[in-house]
């Protein structure tokens, strides 16, 4: 078991990682609750579930199982989770237990962050993908006109994260995952990102991947650390995403993984930061890696100005022009300002590029 | 014009107390912002909005009305503002402003917490009540099942408070918030409990309501300063809303104001204060005072069992045991546990009392 500590605004927090944690989740529990609600979805509740029931001896835990993906950060359900804890008799003493990947973590965490005004969460991630949402303090749900728009900045009290639980992963979800680590080490670590980029996913040890995931939450933390509130470099997390989260909103939540958008959305900010600062990144390198693992290439081609007005009510750009977080080189991030009639080219020439290699 | 600093945890935010300040509204502002969305409900839009909306010398300001009262702290009006909000192009570096009373503030405030994560706020508080809202950075909507269960502590980025506004108050609403100002100086301060209290509701003038309001503001935030999250001396901010929370809860959110409500629960608070700590306090005075300045003192009998059940769903109680404040003596809050025995008879007693005075 290896663990780091995070530093979020309000307190400090710790984040254990190791196998066979949930057999024994209350040991790493930074203080006592009255009372646990354990909030997961279906397929984490079937495996998962029982194990981390019974590691906890108190007998006030409760569980609520909420839908897959997506569309379980609505309103509606965490409406649905605040009637659950009132029903259950959660007090300010209590503790919310998001088991389960990005989905869980966002709304339980949000829910403990509204919870009469917020009571203590522990985050259990169950996915390669939640390493990245587990460090930051970002929770929130989707607005039907745009993801992640309704939330808050609230930190867990503790990540307890076992990696055994990875393996029963859906490969789509680890290609997912892994897209974000190669985006971590993208922005800071080029030894980690020549070492993310020789692996095979199909052989990928649990030792190896532990290893990974901790030199992942450190980069994000290290970001994190400095600019929780998202007003200078915390940006550059978002490297990828300007394209990967527009996809997301108009393919469809759900239509690909997110990590899988955000693999093309770092390909499209290779491309944009090659025409941008006039030099040439290792495209070929990413394209064949993300290739022979099995990421989607394919896309149906969007109207370049849908993508752009999809980009502009994205939470992260201001109101009129769009920023990217671009490379100069790999780890040499930058935050730039890209002109609609550039991104228009930028995004048609891409998506015919994609579309030619894929034909 | 007065003015104070509040200490937030996360920030400093003045207080601006005067006449005429919504007429030069910009002047206030800590900071310029991108876009402006004036919240505010129709009454206080009819007579203040296009003022305020005048006073904006930029382009981009938005306004949208909410219903009168309670109901408005809805999840579906929450839900709404955060459609407004996106559909205006909001973005983070966009202004919030709560024009109208505790209400407004509540959700708009809670809007603001939760838009994008987080975008700024002012209050401009239009009711006597707000002068209490406004401090301590609590906002909220309601539960079906509870009020202020969904919300965070997010605190204003300045409060402008137009003491002319109140002049336009129905009496019930002026009642209402001059209960919150005896509250806090029971608390805290005897000379103004005794000056609060010989004054005559009708002749009240705006000088000296402005004076009483920014010493009620200075109780308050000094009460928040220490104790922002409310674990320890924020609780005696509770006097009198332990009983008064939940009679608005059982009787009907509207069915009285807020204040009047917390008028019956002051005399509550005395009487078990007498009963526990076998003393005297002036109830009769307070009694007298609240009688001929109008307060309703008669209520439905409610079953005792039905009120101790509703108070322990109330987000200030812990699981088991209510917890009250209680006075020592004028200005001598303590705060403490009273058995559900002990509470079935003081409520039976009290509403028994309130009665034959009524009958």
């Amino acid at each position: 078991m290896r663990h780091t500590t995070i530093e979020a605004l309000s307190h400090s927090y710790p984040v254990h990682i190791g196998g066979d944690l949930r057999y024994e989740t209350g040991r790493y529990f930074p203080k006592s609750y009255s009372s646990i609600l354990i909030i997961t979805d279906e397929t984490v509740a079937a495996h998962y579930l029982p194990d981390v029931k019974k590691s906890l001896s108190q007998e006030t835990v409760f569980s609520h199982v909420i839908p897959e993906g997506e569309k379980a950060k609505s309103i509606e359900t965490f409406y649905q989770l605040h009637t659950k804890a009132i029903e259950y008799g959660l007090d300010r003493q209590s503790l919310i237990i998001a088991l389960g990947g990005g989905v869980v973590g966002d709304v339980a965490g949000f829910v403990a962050a509204t919870f009469m005004r917020g009571i203590d969460f522990i985050q259990m991630p169950t996915t390669i993908l939640a390493h990245d949402s587990s460090v930051g303090g970002k929770v929130a749900i989707n607005h039907e006109h745009g993801k992640n728009l309704i939330g808050s900045f609230y930190a867990p009290a503790a990540v307890i994260y076992d990696v055994q639980t990875l393996h029963t992963l859906p490969v789509d979800e680890i290609r997912s995952g892994y897209a974000e680590l190669l985006k971590e080490a993208l922005l800071a670590d080029s030894d980690l990102y020549q070492s993310l980029i020789t692996i095979d996913l199909s052989s990928l040890s649990s030792q190896d991947l532990s290893d990974k995931l901790l030199k992942g939450i450190k980069i994000k933390a290290g970001i994190v650390e400095v600019d929780e509130r998202e007003s200078g470099i915390r940006k550059h997390l978002n490297l990828g995403h300007t394209l990967g989260h527009a996809l997301e909103s108009l393919l469809g939540y759900g239509y690909r993984t997110h990590g899988e958008l955000v693999a093309l959305g770092l390909l499209f900010a290779f491309r944009v930061s090659e025409k941008t600062f006039s030099l040439e990144l290792p495209y070929e390198q990413l394209y064949t890696w993300l290739k022979r693992n099995g990421y989607p290439l394919n896309m149906p081609y969007v109207e370049p100005e849908r993508i752009i007005s999809k980009m502009k009510k994205d939470k992260k750009t201001l109101r009129t022009t769009i920023q990217m977080v671009l490379l100069k080189g790999v780890s040499k991030p930058a935050l730039m300002e890209i002109t609609d009639d550039n991104l228009l080219e930028y995004l048609d020439g891409f998506q015919k590029e994609l579309a030619q290699r894929n034909s």
